[in-house]
């Protein structure tokens, strides 16, 4: 006998697992084709030398890569972003300027398994490419908003939008002169909600060599509670002591979250920089109001060129990423009614006796399925009833229609155990009626 | 310079292929939950042990194996039947019985890529296990019912279930005394299609060491022509000598295809046998009116013990795989309407000036986005028509709704290059009129 078991840091997905993330994914998909992003796909396993082709770092330890039967190094994608890279060189005469895709799909990495971490996942990506203006800034933002809007049922006083500027924080460390150490100061302004003020603080003044940098650089992150999102860009350039080029960008990005009536959503937040290298124009991530600790659910950002390591092509983009297994939780730990029902069916047909002459328990299923209504038939003669609520029960399926011998039927919540006799005509109706 | 190559065998998926296969198997997902079915899934990644439990035959040359960092020998799954196994032996504790999924994901084989043979392809199964009877065989070909329909657009003329009993061939073997030679006998019938009645005839002979069973095995697994479901069988049981429990089982299954008035859908015909072992119950195969020389779109059967590797519990089932690459060309050469536009969007709304004040580009945009309407927005102000014309060809958009400087609009058809001038409050309406 071989013990079934998964690989460590692996997971199986079980109904009640797969069934919520399914639609979730599916509404996501759903808003970013509204929006005309397009959904591509590439495979799960590259050359080793495509996937590392940015070379050294964390993920180079993570990368589950091996020789295959052809000798060939080979590697499974730790990423989205880097297959999407070599995508846009594979193909580029085949695919429009600018570009807008999304992926939503399967990565491996050989992290050490901790809570909430795994060595399989999912990324959720949306990208668009082949422009660098504020028009696409604010097309990403607005389909975030719309994805947020539609989960969170229209509130949006459920999750805010934190929005910051890579150049203009690299514009206010030249004003400093202290540009050179842009890198680490980026990181470890990234690690504030982790860390806290003070530790940050202490680590700013190492890697600035004075208290007063690292006091202006505090200062410059620093969230003004009432302040609003022009206030705070004015702010912002009276610390560099002139209007920029990024701020002008943030400023026309406002512009049109205002004409959209969006504008809401967003603030900006200097704290924000995406610890990335690869950042070069706006950055954001996104939190939800009732679980602050959970941390950003959707994050991202625009960058200056997305495939330089296969084509001298120039791709300026912008794009995010939703954090699919973060929100799927806080989505379920809030209870929010998009996700449904977890049951594998609406109702459960069932007879108690299969051999009788009446084949409306058919008729019906397939009346109901035309409906929409999910609707499984019990696969055995009803003779003992624990069994049949054990399987409901097991399938989390509200309803149970029963037929008797005599092929009268009355429908079971198994919620209440309210049960109530329905002529045929009645069955669809009573159940919508239950089901919305 | 990185080659941007993907591996041999493998393959990226454009916007023009990944945008119909979604919708395909959105569809048949809708369809499986209809019926109850739920989804699961497993790792891509397993225990080389747990996948190549069955040990031997073709398979074991195909996978994907390797030493993970951890010197575990892994390997990536190469069908989703075994890994539903293991599954369904780890998880015995938290699945109801019957139990009913389906799974619908990405399986890796180093094959020798030929002609629609890829070293990555999708699998898309749904089984009922834990259950032996004809109600659950009649539930699978049922939902294969709704599946066809529903992409032939309830035109049943379309396509065929080639239904047959591995137990009534085994038992007609048993009438002739070869029943030791079965597995031979059975994959030779399974090369009919393939190789010719001519050819098969003369491996039987030489399997069965006689020309009389030769031609008995033939006249067993002949079609006539002309002659239903109820005839077939009792023909059958004619030869054979007399009715048995797979004959009477398979008259079961028609009475409720009967009942269910799905059985013109199906034919009795016994040169199906499925080459797989482990088949021990029905076995189907699906061709296509229109396009016989594919060959089988949908198949499977039934089994006796899923997960007899990895469980002392027995768990009989029924199963269903369909060929997504092979459908999804079928469906798009037969050019069926279930697929829908291959385009990003719907309407590409562009402004010829982008920074005049109106907002009304952006409402429409959202009001038609809440219709449901995939509505992509220029990201440039359209000085150039060209390169406009250009985007919404190459990703398959029908419509341009086009504002002016003075923010009045017009909506061209780009294929008929009809234009016409549209108040706001029409806009909706006209693409709905249109689209629809």
């Amino acid at each position: 006998m071989i013990d079934p078991v998964v690989l460590k840091g692996f997971r199986d997905s079980l109904p009640c697992q797969e069934i919520p993330k399914k639609r979730l994914i599916s509404k996501l998909e759903e808003i970013f084709s509204l929006y005309g992003f397009s959904p591509i796909d590439t495979p799960a396993l590259e050359y080793t030398s495509v996937l590392l082709g940015k070379g050294g770092g964390e993920t180079d330890k993570q990368i589950f890569h091996f020789q295959d039967n052809g000798g060939r190094e080979v590697a499974l994608r730790f990423d989205l972003t880097v297959p999407f890279a070599r995508f846009v060189a594979a193909h580029a005469g085949e695919i429009s300027r600018p570009f807008k895709r999304y992926h939503i799909s399967k990565v491996w990495r050989g992290e050490n398994p901790q809570k909430g971490r795994y060595r399989e996942f999912y990324q959720c990506d949306f990208d668009i490419v082949g422009v660098d203006n504020a028009y696409s800034d604010a097309e990403i933002l607005s389909t975030m908003a719309f994805c947020f809007d539609t989960i969170f049922q229209g509130d949006s006083s459920q999750y805010r939008f934190h929005l910051s500027h890579r150049g203009l924080f690299n514009e206010f460390l030249d004003s400093m002169g202290i540009r050179d150490r842009s890198v680490e100061i980026l990181r470890t302004v990234d690690k504030l909600r982790k860390i806290g003020r003070d530790e940050v603080a202490r680590l700013l003044e190492e890697e600035t060599g004075s208290m007063d940098k690292a006091q202006g650089i505090l200062s410059f992150i620093q969230v003004v509670d009432g302040e609003d999102y022009l206030s705070t860009i004015a702010r912002l350039e009276g610390l560099i002591g002139h209007e920029t080029e990024s701020s002008r960008r943030m400023r026309d990005i406002h512009a049109l979250l205002v004409r959209e009536g969006i504008d809401g959503r967003f603030m900006l937040d200097s704290s924000i920089t995406r610890g990335l290298d690869y950042y070069t124009g706006i950055v954001y991530e996104t939190f939800l109001t009732a679980l602050p600790s959970i941390g950003s659910v959707c994050s991202g950002g625009r960058y200056n060129n997305l495939a330089s390591l296969y084509s001298k092509e120039d791709l300026p983009g912008v794009g995010s990423s939703i954090g699919l297994d973060r929100l799927l939780a806080a989505v379920e730990d809030l209870g929010l009614p998009i996700l449904g029902s977890r049951g594998s069916a609406d109702v459960l047909i069932v007879s108690q006796d299969k051999n009788a002459s009446y084949s409306e328990d058919v008729a019906i299923a397939d009346q109901l399925r035309r409906k929409g209504i999910r609707c499984d038939i019990y696969p055995f003669e009803a003779k003992k009833m624990k069994a049949v609520y054990d399987y409901s029960d097991r399938n989390g399926i509200p309803f149970v229609l029963i037929y008797d011998w005599k092929g009268e039927r009355s429908l079971k919540d198994t919620r209440t155990q309210e049960s109530v006799r329905l002529e045929a005509s009645e069955v669809a109706g009573a159940l919508e009626d239950r089901l919305s």
